[in-house]
């Protein structure tokens, strides 16, 4: 009842605001039965203006310095509010006031003046607190090498939920304490590890969900810094600099990936990736949209891909490639295979292949961490 | 079977192919139910190569030179030859064979090697001739001109099939005779003008089709010279060096649209455009996406535009305009406004209103050949 508390006003530059209510407002559902998850939480307290947004899952909190005339806060539609500041001009300043008599927020910039709906920021709703009992520190460059080069296997099919983001855990790998990311989707699986961080010892294996995989990925680019991550068996936290995420996850168990991996494949394909990956892609031209399968035939010194459809035709080409083993014809998704090339460090690819019925394991030459696995097709 | 005629055989630069092949094959529409329709007709013949598509109603034909070895014609699908050949490496010559005998059509270039299913080339249709008796030039940017300042007002209403185009018909403006375009969808109508060419007086009236607009405006882009127009009452043809569009004309009636542009609205309002635009464009951050309304609010030296939406909330902001009128309160749809704003040439736009029920006459201050007329909304 035009309690003090909630009569916030601030002056905020728009760039400012801009940046992180475009965080922010990315975590907020377009379609929501629930009015306030439309909203984003405005806070103005010692010189900060703190944003929040929730879809009940995923919590994202930022901070903006602003120049606060009196404390408050109060909740306003977030893809509203976003497009107004990003209609601004450049440069200006965004005066922000909340009337609880009203309860109505008021914004004003040069000539402007809109009014937005507020819902009482007692209804916003906290994700629940909770021990997040280790913690350790990334660089953007590790946290983003783990997501990049896994995140493309991710399932999309629901009813495995198990498989719809990265599994990260602590691991051993050749002795050397590692931490992992892994994601499958059945078809494909990418395993890449860094080495542990001080404090992730012992930490529970946890499957962070895509969703939440896709709004810290934005986060990375524009961090530089360290990025602290502390986590539970049920929760997980990132705080880069003024960003703070938090993020349930997914309540399920990871399957035993080490299972699928082969390590007795004893048939060796070395390719350079950038040419191997164009005449993939050259030959899947001729692959229908559905299938996109392509064909493998090798023999000791030649290799051939190649592509037929009833529809188009069909495609061959021989490629620059050192196998030296039994003869052997293998089919894949040519894209699949194009995305598992696309993160291979280096210049040169190594395939260790069993039988045309059985997984295929992918490694790079430079790192002996990052591993990827490829069932094949028939052809 | 397997004659000569049709044993074509030539080498052709990846690059050349390519640029024609992406114009050609764009007319190519991805569904038909009449596989020739899915082909490019090719024919080598005296140092070209010459590409041919065709909708049935748009036909587009290329020439590129090449190097024929023999001689010949055939069909193969377009939109994978153009997969091809776009995924070919750059600086590539590709060398294209058809064998009658089997009915392929053979690409090879470097180490791979692609097979076609090939149509006969007789059933290829062909867009019936017929003379095109008026013949003038324009330049690319007077086509440009008369291209981009209408077709944004085209209607995609397919019961209103006669205004699914560009009308382009000779008039005499203010004593001067000149080839005018103009395009509506009944809630906004554009009309832009350029002196009348040389050859086209006493041209019919003729609806050129969206898809032979779009079809146009991207041949343009790569054009610097003349464009040779020849037009009958039913069919178009530009000529733009290598590439001639040929296209069936929308048989219907154009409205007789000088009746729906007032000449006595005596509200005027200038405004900078620029300025304009982005306010139009910030209040309506306000408005739903359904309606996209706003209001402009004017008195004798103050303009307002508002909006409000009751799941949004409200938005108001002074502009600097020049108004000396009586006071109005009129409404518009705020995308249809930004849409003619964008066309206006110049700083300013004059806009002249009769009143909150009636069409609005926009004009520019820089050239009197340009008219948009916008209908109001109730707001």
């Amino acid at each position: 009842m035009g309690s003090q508390k909630s009569a916030m006003k601030l002056t905020i530059e728009r760039a400012a605001l801009l940046k992180s209510l475009a965080h922010v407002q990315s975590v907020v559902e377009r379609r929501t039965t629930i009015p306030i998850l439309s909203n984003v939480k405005l806070e103005g307290r010692g010189g900060l203006l703190s944003l929040n947004a929730t879809d009940m899952d995923l919590d994202i909190i930022e901070a903006v310095p602003a120049d606060v005339v009196r404390p408050g806060a109060t909740t306003a539609p977030a893809h509203t509010f976003y497009e107004i500041v990003r209609k601004l001009p450049d440069g200006s300043q965004v005066e922000i006031e909340h009337d609880a008599e009203s309860g109505q927020l008021t914004l004003r910039s040069g000539r402007s003046k809109f009014s937005l709906a507020c819902l009482p920021v007692e209804d916003f709703p906290v994700l629940s607190g909770g021990e997040l009992p280790f913690t350790f520190s990334l660089s953007a460059a590790e946290l983003k090498t783990l997501i990049d080069r896994t995140r493309f296997a991710i399932s999309t099919e629901e009813t495995r939920y198990y498989l719809n983001g990265i599994y990260l855990h602590a691991a051993a790998s050749d002795g050397v304490d590692v931490l992992r990311a892994v994601a499958t989707d059945g078809h494909r699986l990418a395993r890449v590890e860094i080495t542990l961080p001080s404090g992730a010892a012992g930490m529970p294996g946890i499957i962070v969900p895509r969703k939440t995989v896709a709004e810290i990925r934005k986060l990375i680019d524009e961090t530089d810094g360290e990025i602290t991550v502390s986590l539970s068996e049920t929760k997980l936290k990132f705080a880069f600099g003024d960003a703070v995420l938090t993020s349930k996850l997914i309540d399920g168990t990871f399957p035993d990936y080490e299972r699928v991996i082969p390590a007795d494949n004893d048939k060796v394909l070395v390719v350079d990736c950038k040419s191997f990956a164009q005449a993939v892609d050259r030959v899947s031209a001729i692959s229908t949209e559905k299938s996109r399968a392509i064909k493998l035939a090798l023999e000791k010194g030649s290799a051939t891909l190649s592509a037929s459809s009833a529809e188009n035709g069909s495609a061959v080409e021989e490629i620059e490639a050192d196998y030296t083993s039994t003869p052997l014809e293998i089919g894949f998704n040519s894209r699949y295979l194009m995305d598992i090339l696309a993160q291979v460090e280096g210049d040169t690819a190594r395939f260790a292949m069993a039988d045309a019925a059985s997984p295929t394991v992918v490694r790079e030459m430079t790192d002996g961490g990052a591993i990827y696995v490829l069932m094949p097709m028939r052809v």
